[in-house]
């Protein structure tokens, strides 16, 4: 079992170090992840310049570590299309902060595990709500879900897991679950530089303007583990038909 | 109607004006737009830099119009949560280049219109094929999708609306269609700078794996405007209920 695992806190962030030890366990492990912090990029890819790629020395116990002046997505895409490495699997993590509901849509966290499912390989995303502190709750975790899942990974979608700020023996359990939709309110600050020119800071506060009990955001708030399917055909099937009646 | 304008290829390009000057007619356009291409940024959201915001007097023919040192869906956002502007509809592009299948998951011209149904706004994403020459075939057929359009736009999705290299004569007519696939084969090209230091070139040349008659690449390429109606609930809902039984 060969794992490939990126993150977008960037190669030198403590959840990719745990990440890597913990697959470890599992098989052999090939890192490739940005030169620094790249959250927020969504699913971005770099065009207009081109992009670096160093062999690095930083973990003794992985095959091989590659650092990238790119987004995460750029890493799986070179890695399995320019270094021609194959993955028996994509795992990208883990995250210090949660991914849940529409924050996916900016995660880069999750865009990796996207484009791992979009080259053929079957991907997890994987982030930890709070702080480092709670990375050994979210390595205890994925070394049990590796262990007990039955379903083998999709091929064509992937499994984005939040891990709740709990210490180990105080989380109840591993849900399966839905995206919920976490919207954010109040969003900017506005300040004024010493030549007196406004600028603004982006200022999340998220709130679920509907939840239900099997939405994702939900389960970590009463203390599970979310483990939420993701596929990504954005058609809007309902509209399709009213649509294409529409224009006829 | 007030229309909220953006697009990815930044606020210089002849696609957002032709977009403006063609809205002009249903109504007030704002404009807010970045400062320069953020093409392949896909739903990027700047969290550790401010966003600087300049009002600019750069087409006389609309309202107001802002320039942001930031990403396609940075400028929905701020428009509409940090300067208070509320639209009736938000209208991304028009990207020279289609967005067609998969590449809606990259495209900043798609997260604009994302974001602004993800703050309750009704929105549309266009572009059109190859090069500034079919500008006039967007133009004339986005203003006959705003007049036929017998459907009022969704609140919680979007139209993604494609535009075939033809002349507008050319046109077989407007179709309703789903996203279809498309990946991208040998994507990097590997070269030695002057130092001997590998970089590399991202280079995509699409391909469909499995087209369908409705897809959205297929209309495009049998001469047809498409029109693909987009969610974001990216639950895979098939998988949820095995999942569910399997970490049970």
């Amino acid at each position: 079992m060969r794992f490939l695992v990126t993150n977008d806190d960037g190669i030198y962030a403590p959840g990719i170090k745990a990440l890597a030890q913990t697959l470890n366990a599992f098989g052999e492990v090939i890192i490739i992840a940005p030169d620094q912090e790249r959250s927020g990029v969504g699913h971005g890819i770099t065009v207009h310049h081109p992009l670096r790629v160093e062999k690095v020395e930083l973990f003794p116990e992985v095959r091989e570590c590659y650092m990238v002046d790119g987004t995460p997505a750029d890493c799986v895409k070179i890695a399995i299309q320019g270094l021609d490495i194959q993955p028996d699997m994509v795992v990208s993590g883990i995250n210090l902060g949660a991914n849940l509901g529409t924050d996916v849509l900016y995660s880069g966290t999750v865009s990796a595990a996207i484009e791992g499912v979009l080259l053929g390989v079957p991907s997890l995303a994987i982030s930890v709500c709070k702080n480092i502190s709670y990375l050994p709750t979210a390595t205890y975790f994925l070394t049990r879900l590796l262990f007990e899942l039955k379903t083998p990974l999709p091929k064509d979608g992937l499994l984005n897991v939040n891990v709740p700020a709990l210490r180990q023996d105080e989380v109840k359990g591993i849900l399966a679950t839905k995206l919920g939709v976490r919207l954010y309110k109040n969003e900017f600050v506005k300040r004024l530089d010493p030549q007196g020119k406004a600028y603004y800071w982006m200022k999340g506060v998220p709130y679920a303007p509907a939840s239900e009990s099997d939405h994702d955001h939900v389960a970590i708030e009463q203390g599970y583990v979310s483990v939420t399917p993701i596929q990504f055909d954005l058609t809007y099937h309902a509209l399709f038909s009213e649509l294409r009646d529409s224009l006829q």
